[in-house]
C-alpha cells in the first residue's frame, strides 16, 4: 500500500480569483499583514499496489491527465509506503 | 516576510463526494489500484510581518474563523521565514 500526497497549484502569473477573494475576506476581518494568498488543491490518495515504480508512473499520468490542468496548473507529489492496513 | 502553507482536509468519517468522484473517474480511465481518494485544500499565504509569534497566532485564527470549517474539517500549517522579496 502506498500513500500519495498531491499538491496542485496555479502556475505563477495565472490569476487566482479564489485566492483574491480569501485575501479580501481576511482583510475585512482585520488581518492587515496579508501580502498574497494562492488557493490550491491537496489530494490524498491510497494506492493498493506493491510496485513503487508503477505507483509513481501511474500517479504522474493521473496528475497530467485528470487531476491538474497542465495549461494553468503545476503539480507535485510525495509518495510513501504504508505498512499494515 | 513569512510564507505559510495551510492544508485543510475533511475529518475522518466525513464523506468526501469530490474524492469519490475523482476515484470513479480515475478507475474509468483504467487505474485499478486506487483504494481511496480524499480531496483537500492547499493554501499558500505570504504574510508581510516580522513577528513570527503574531504571524502564527493570526494564522491559527484565520484557519479556525474563515479558512476551515472546524465541524467537518481539520487543518494544519507550516510557516517559514522568507528573506528578501
Amino acid at each position: 500500500m502506498f500513500e500519495a500526497k498531491i499538491y496542485i497549484t496555479f502556475k505563477e502569473g495565472v490569476v487566482d480569483p479564489q485566492g483574491i477573494t480569501i485575501k479580501g475576506a481576511l482583510e475585512s476581518l482585520g488581518y492587515r499583514s496579508i501580502y498574497d494568498v494562492r488557493m490550491g488543491k491537496y489530494i490524498q490518495m491510497k494506492l493498493n499496489t506493491q510496485d513503487k515504480e508503477k505507483a509513481e508512473s501511474d500517479l504522474k499520468q493521473m496528475c497530467a491527465k485528470l487531476l491538474a490542468n497542465p495549461v494553468i496548473e503545476d503539480y507535485r507529489y510525495e509518495i510513501e509506503e504504508k505498512c499494515g492496513k
